[in-house]
């Protein structure tokens, strides 16, 4: 039996205050409507079609990566009218479950349990929850037997009732043969003029179809976000969550409720994370790697026994072992260190390898460059890379020493061994073990007038 | 009628440690007793008066933007006693509202509330709040007809009255022609020796005037401070406040419990801000701006579009829309950045002009400079701005290049479409697409003799 | 009566996922068994003694700074026979107070107390707590005149049992003498083939020895630290609990949630600290000092009235009084400040003095350099301190001026009063008002053809 999950991701969201449609909204770094079918897909034999309407064409850009069927639902009719729209793509035979945009943080061993008890296409499961206040949910009504017999909308419900802490969470799943039979039957004749999916379920009760319900491990799964104060609770859930996933696996953080992960992080043994720091995209720490705080890394690995220093930004950089970076290290896209390399303070490198055990320690600017092994790059070096429209290659051998505030035009090769003397213009290549010198001479003048200050 | 609006901010506040007077301690980088003044000062013909003691001058001194009329409490006999300090200078026809330098989350529509409920100046009127654990606190009782009858303080109350959770603020407002009368009847004759405004309930009561009562929004508009947790508490609250308020507005917060604004935030649709960033005095984000993590940004105007990454650092900053700063970038008094500028890593601007599309991204310091379009300022640029004694300008045309590491000695103007070679120091002006070259010839030394460790 | 103080500490940890044996694992950047020691060894007449096992070696290099005598359990065998592998070395007359190297946070005054309960060896002292979820926890039993009569394992309590909020927490204390003549008669006949001392206990009510109970003052005194969460979870009220201290102390801090000392940070008085700074080691701040959001500060000393700025990272410096730093200012060991100097963006300063009223505000690098009263060093000044292999002295004098840019090369001497023009290499020194000027003469080239674009 084939599954088709819906996704219902049409709705403005004009809580959001936001040109952008709701389900687009991030979450850890992600449209929320990412998270719902990255849980989904994971789902077997699962096909992914999502409804769209507000902002409809910004979702279909933005959301890529899911091999997703997208139905339109042009007017705001309802739950039932939505998932209708997207009932032509689903196969008869299949298993529906729908799915909201706008409810982030479902899990996906939550929704196989739930099809777990369609039994096959035999009866309708749904996703309830109990919360400490209730107030304002349809209310899950069972019968003696603990069967459920309805869901009561909070406006419809008695006093009795109003007690009940069972609410629906809208999250249902049932074969389509069956909806295909309850859809047409769905009525608009309510205050607000919608079909509601949730009619359904009293459907099935007149129908002897069984209705069976599960809970998910906790409410944040079924929180749907309206608005950005909601957004923001949200996140603060999924990062705890990692920053607890973590620290099983055997990181150090310093504080859990100060660290942000959007994307993946993979560590190694022995991680520590100091507080404040932001991870996005793809990150590996390896073994033993200690990030200080405050450190912004994307995209990037960094080896073994790596330091990074406080307020160090990394961006597609890879280091190999035991290098050491920071504090307020730039490495950006096609940084490349080798083991033991230095880059420190107000260093930026760009497009660069730094050979192995070579030091950028100080106010430099690396870009398109290679630098091999043992190198010295002194205070306030600039490789030169551009000249307005080009971008050159600047080469430095093993063991090179560039003086503190030299300038190194490319295209331009500084030999192995090669001495460049501080404060040089280096416009030619320099060979093995030659020493350049380029700057002006010296001269001291005796009795010079400072400058007198001018009115 | 007028409204007389009595603040007591005369204490010394021991339990605050410090040299400053307790009303001065900061709150959201403005002293409590200005926040105060502030909600005061926006009810109808409000004039203020700020009953002043302990640093008195320093109270006159560091208050400045509101018409205060001073009242000076020479010695501390109560809050009585500090009333009567400031009634000469009120209108005998007033409505007198008491109100404490150390309670700062009053909110002005609560004020509108209780002066309300004076009813012309018929009656007094009590701000009162219900409190889960009322010890320690003054409580109201009422009779059967839920009219206020007294306040019997924690000590003096029996079991029965113990149980009640109402208790008294102290905030009050009456007629000036009703407190003229009670004030004089105030007794020391107390275990403090001190004049308790609160012991003109009783004088009510036993006058047959009426006393009304409301309540705050919640419990924090009445929380007093005495010491430096209870004002991080405080601070943390209002800050909560402003985080939601910006949500609310349509704002995304990354985290609202790391965000900090001291000031005025204001802002456009689908603004972003993410982790860590303070606020100060005046601030303006435009529609889509985008504050990355840990940026800090005092009376600046961002706008449309603009990028700021990490750790940028903004202070009387203007920028047109979609430029891009930092991360780390550091834009001081006077940078003023046109539409798609960029200010870089490691850069710092100050009163100067980035043109249209020009970019400044690399380790440079632009100082009393103008920058025209689309110029590209190379990594590691000086403008030296300062003799020791003045400061002179740096003009730089549109389309300039200005290789990296130059030094521009100001001043010194560099035409349009100039070209400035790298490392250059240019002392004398360049003219419309010329070349400048200034720096060392290079030459290369064979067989150069590395320096030896020294022992 | 001598106290021996005997830590257990040789358990492995396998919940920490961790190469470092638990004990190891860091709170404010010191080991959980060094802040054990630290409260113990301030007890009078102390004598420490630490069980090791698991990564024995590791635990005795790393934990220095206490005179220690370590005794090895080489199989864990429960904590009876841990606690007998340290008798032998212990005086048969002393006071024996068994301790956790993996409950961190137990506090001097609270073992006090205990020791108290000893009675001068005629009681044993346990150290209980009351729990509002006692799950898992031994229970105390107490007879209706309130004796400790024994402690009953979860698992062995009947319902009745279960509602005991009163639970063991390990931490006891009794006489050498009574130790010895019980430890031999625990017995390994259990579940997990382990001699457990709580077994004394009921030892002591057979043999008439009365059993004393106190409080700790929190339960967090107690807490064991299994896994990295928990060990997260008692950082962070050891966080809170120093900043509440600060606080009472007479320091504003902007967010009390958002900072972390790790060592002793010592205040004077109207010290502020903004958000999310980080002190490690041995901090002295001085009266009036205020620190930015997000600083890093280790082992220095702030004068009175300086200004640190956002960002900025001190490392073992010293400042004098009225000092303003930063942002983003790195300062390294041996950076020492004297009065007024003011040290700002991007620049690094290392082993050198930065004198009187003098000024290094832009983008440079500063090392083993002396420099005197009011120098001005222009913005991208570097001292060229190191040729590959030596570094070498720079020294500065007073009122002398570098011009933006140079380059100074050690060992170098500019004189008092001297200038450097901006953009100068300086190889050879200056004399006092000299002027030095070492750069390229400027050419302006008319007719200039701009790069073109390479395909």
């Amino acid at each position: 039996m084939t599954l088709a999950v819906v996704t219902l991701a049409a709705g403005k969201g004009s809580r959001m205050k936001s040109d952008l449609p709701k389900v687009l909204h991030k979450l850890a770094g992600k449209p929320m409507l990412a998270h719902v079918l990255h849980s989904a897909a994971q789902l077997p034999q699962a096909r992914l079609h999502v409804v769209i309407g507000h902002g409809a064409e910004a979702v279909k850009e933005q959301i890529t990566g899911f091999p997703v069927s997208w139905a339109l639902q042009a007017e705001q009719k309802g739950t039932g009218h939505a998932v209708a729209m997207a009932i032509p793509e689903v196969a008869t035979d299949a298993t529906v479950l729908v799915l909201y945009g706008d409810v982030p943080l479902i899990r996906t061993d939550t929704l196989q349990k739930l099809l777990d008890e369609t039994h096959d296409g035999h009866a309708l499961a749904l996703l309830t929850v109990e919360l400490a206040d209730p107030t304002g949910y349809g209310r899950i009504v069972r019968d003696d037997a603990g069967n459920i017999q309805a869901i009561v909308e909070h406006k419809d419900a008695s006093a009795e009732q109003h007690k009940i802490r069972e609410v629906n969470t809208g999250i249902l799943a049932v074969s389509a043969r069956l909806l295909n039979e309850w859809l047409p039957k769905l009525s608009a004749n309510n205050a607000q003029g919608e079909y509601y999916l949730t009619d359904i379920i009293a459907m099935a009760v007149d129908n002897g179809v069984a209705v069976r319900a599960i809970h998910p491990h906790d409410e944040h799964e079924v929180q749907g976000v309206n608005d950005r104060l909601q957004l923001a609770a949200l996140e603060r859930v999924y990062q705890r969550g990692l920053a607890d996933e973590l620290m099983r696996a055997g990181v150090s953080l310093a504080d859990p409720a100060r660290i942000d992960v959007r994307g993946s992080l993979k560590v190694g043994s022995d991680v520590v994370i100091d507080v404040g720091c932001v991870f996005e995209g793809e990150v590996v720490l390896e073994d033993g790697v200690h990030i200080g705080p405050y450190c912004v890394i994307k995209n990037s690995r960094i080896g073994t026994g790596t330091e990074v220093e406080a307020y160090s930004h990394l961006d597609a950089a890879v280091t190999a072992d035991a290098c050491h970076i920071g504090p307020y290290a730039r490495l950006r896209p096609g940084a490349d260190l080798h083991t033991g390399a230095k880059v420190g303070n107000f260093c930026e490198v760009k497009k660069s390898v730094i050979g192995t055990g070579s030091k950028v320690n100080h106010l430099t600017y690396i870009g398109d460059a290679s630098i091999g092994r043992n190198a010295n790059i002194g205070a306030g070096t600039i490789t030169c890379n551009y000249d307005g429209v080009n971008k050159f290659k600047t080469e430095i051998g093993d063991e090179a020493f560039i003086g503190s505030n030299s300038s190194l035009v490319a295209p331009v090769s500084i030999g192995a061994g090669a001495t460049v003397a501080a404060g040089s213009v280096v416009t030619k290549d320099v060979g093995a073990a030659e020493l350049a010198v380029a700057r002006g001479k010296q001269r001291n003048v005796e009795g010079w007038q400072r400058p007198q200050k001018k009115s």
